[in-house]
């Protein structure tokens, strides 16, 4: 029989990576480029809009490295939603400078290796909370998509259940350590996407990130089982920020 | 001597991903587009009408993320009447907005691990509608092809008939427990396509895409022996969705 | 020393997979087209015409999937003739709306594993024709090129004459046993392309590509060391078809 | 508990690769490609003033190959300039005529295994200079990314810190040997980019790259140990060096 | 300590793949394509001149299958110069009708495996010929890129310098059964390419391609150890060669 722990599930996830094709862009005269932007900041408004009555989050980050220029994630209740915003990017015409290198869609998840047994997580505020959470406003974020290893001795999924609370379970006292420093939201995307979850992390220093990361990376859970994805990081972007940068130093 | 089971063979099946170049797309005067978007339904009203008689099925999606928009599932008697929806679409108006960034070619296919003995699938009506099933009309697809692995110890095809069949058995039970909220369909794809088999799964609820899939991946079968290809999931869409989806929005 | 077995090579091969830019063949002027089909098809022509003092074969095929629209397929005793048609292939009007996903460069290859010894494959004319083979006129076509594994355990490279012998008898015996319903040609593309072999199947029931990749997957030489490439299948094209195939249904 | 050993992060590092559409350079009028390269080099200029105060360092170098035709390398204290950067080239019209077939983010690294115990790095004026170095102006950069494996009986990841201590100090001395022949800065990268570290190689003897990578893959921690992502070589560059690439021989 | 046998180099090699673009070329008026041709064999005759007084080598080929069309070859005393003939190929005209699909970039090796010891190999006429080759006139040639395998227990770079000379020595003596017929050239890659080395073999007869790597995958050093990346294959051009590929048959 399968061994599967029974997991929690939120919001519906969306990360939609653009990349901006900057000679196009720049090809495009200032007026019309003003009101692209306008266009743009209405529907991010509208998108944002969703945190004010808790049905959904939205974050938008400058992305480094050649992958990716921006990205903007999207926490919905239903994926119907998502793929709404989906379209209503593509609609735009700033969409039209614009290619998507790559996205993931998943969805919030608690496993129950890290709930007390007996906890019914709707009902308790703070893991209503973690599984319907509000994007925190940090200055940085780094996401990877990840696997748990299927390979010889190294085989996650035919662990018995004993070993893989006792691993996950080390494996958050790690997180532990760093709270107040970075802040975490695991998504599942079995079923959704390539891989089979998503990690996003919270910081105002980009450096804990990589300590985080590393340290994990000597955990027995991530040393045998852990694949990884790509890894972007970014900066947060205000509405101001996004306008500067699209708008400064262009002639 | 090869130990290969004897499977049975129903309709062929052509998974067509397409993306649409929004930006190509909007620069169509809305007239044209009105016009291309009837000539697309017209073609899909064509398509579907098969299901009038059992002559196959079809069925339209809107996938999420980067991968593709679209997905057109046509099930036929023939390999050439997949051949001939692929060019009648290609030659469509509406096809030069697209392109076809993955595809899957295969037959929905019965092995025999999971019929009784003695039984003749084309004589028994129940079998017959599964070897030549009408695409469940549910709110939500989630698509994935996948291999069966030959790696060191864990060789899918070097294990005794008795092995896999004690296997697939406890594989189809989780399946079964998922009865009337998710139908898969199982096609394969030997000596048609890059990967071994399709899968399909169809339900009014993505989470059950993630519970099933999920839960299956701790069974020994898919633990030890699955591997898995891109997943894709989507909304099916009605021709008013369809529509909708091409029009809605854009100036 | 090495154990590698004499192997026999006849004519070589030149696999010529092409993608049609649908958008700009429908965007040049009918009889423009027609010019173009015609061009073509006395080219084919000309190709096609080595069967008659069998100085080669030729076939051309209707590709299924999102991989390639079509095949051409050139056997000739001589690489140079192989470049040669690929350059006249590329000189024609109507390659400028194709590009060229995938190729394959090998030549046809007995393998004395499965020759009686003293035998001289020149001088006996069945031999020949194996190595010489005009491509069956059958209704479908299945394409793939494969590896010998060299991992671990299950190294072909490192396994005794004896033992490789004895895997492949029984591998010849499956393909044996479908004889008169699928003919296969193999050839050696080891020096010449990525894929240590490609595999060419020809029959009237593309099933039996299906019936037969399967057997052979379960078979000890495939399971423990077959590394299989991308699988192509297709529907075989005559002048008419190909002209069909390009000029049917479009304004 | 995890056995990660402390890393002491100095400047964070952007590898900028560039490729040029020459074609599209060429049809540019040359007052035009005159200007476009004098405000590139007003921009590079900009860049490497961060020299003179130890704000950052700055390189540029002529990459072989196909894969990149340039490369822009900026050390800088936080992670928000080389965004930056990165901003500042996509906006200079010669940024038009490139593409960024990759790029590399990390951070400048040093591993408690190769300092002394109770030593702090930042106020040793020593080790200060190795997380905050100057680009070494030699004639000749290698780059490449790198992990540490974690596979079967090879998982760095799983191993001892004495046991990771011991091989890293072996590694160190073959680094020694090559000392006033090679300058190496290691980076990085777990949180950030795609593989967990880069290394960069300086020397005006681009065959001390080939013997010291070499010499390396043979002792255990690369032999065992080491995956190793695409290589780079280039030639430093001047700004005569780059303007006399974009321009002599041009029409 | 490191387990590394000395090797000895020679002159840089560039190997330099390039696809036409048939369409764009075919679209230029013919009197500006003979100049552009008359341009490019202009450069090419200055390439070829370094073999006159021995400061290099130069080839060109037309390569089989989709991956490229054309390989120029340059070997050089020099990395910079490798890096200069590449941009005065880039600024030619009929560059701007090509892309690069592939290159390599390597430096002419000889190892102490096949070297007597007490041998200089740059005062030995015979050695330094081996080490500055002029590429051989064949009719045909064949170019692969290889790794040595670090896996598991086949991991090349842990054996001792005995076992590796020992197999190198079995190695090498298939190779020389071919003397006379093949002509290899082996080039080192650590440090400046993706794959460790180069294999560049030049015959008047293709099939002892494939006969010569047959056999030395069997042998232990390449069935166990060896892992290779994409293989072309060519025949060499003249001049005039290249003048027919890119007129005859064009409109």
């Amino acid at each position: 029989m399968s061994q599967a722990v029974s997991t929690y599930e939120g919001w519906y996830v969306y990360h939609d990576f653009r990349k901006i094709d900057w000679n196009k862009w720049k090809s495009i005269n200032p007026s019309e480029r003003e009101q692209m932007i306008q266009e743009l900041l209405e529907t991010i408004q509208k998108w944002s809009s969703v945190e004010n009555n808790r049905k959904g989050s939205f974050g938008q980050y400058a992305i480094l490295g050649h992958k990716a220029d921006l990205l903007f994630v999207h926490l919905r209740p239903t994926i119907d939603e998502l793929n709404e915003v989906k379209l209503q990017f593509d609609k735009l015409d700033f969409a039209d400078v614009t290619s998507t290198p790559y996205s993931f869609t998943s969805v919030v998840e608690l496993s129950s290796y890290t709930i007390p047994p007996g906890t019914d997580p709707f009902s308790d505020p703070a893991f209503r909370e973690r599984l319907e959470p509000i994007l925190p406003k940090t200055q940085y974020v780094c996401f990877y998509p990840m696997n748990k290893r299927r390979l010889g001795d190294d085989n996650w999924y035919m662990l018995s259940v004993e070993e893989r609370r006792k691993m996950m379970k080390s494996h958050g006292m790690i997180g532990r350590s760093y709270a107040g420093r970075v802040r975490q939201i695991i998504t599942g995307a079995i079923g959704f996407d390539d891989w089979e979850w998503g990690v996003s992390l919270f910081s105002d220093d980009p450096l804990t990130f990589k300590k985080l990361v590393t340290e994990m990376r000597f955990d027995e859970v991530s040393a045998r089982f852990g694949e990884f994805g790509p890894f972007y990081v970014g900066c947060r972007l205000t509405s101001d920020g996004l306008t500067s940068l699209l708008s400064d130093n262009i002639k």
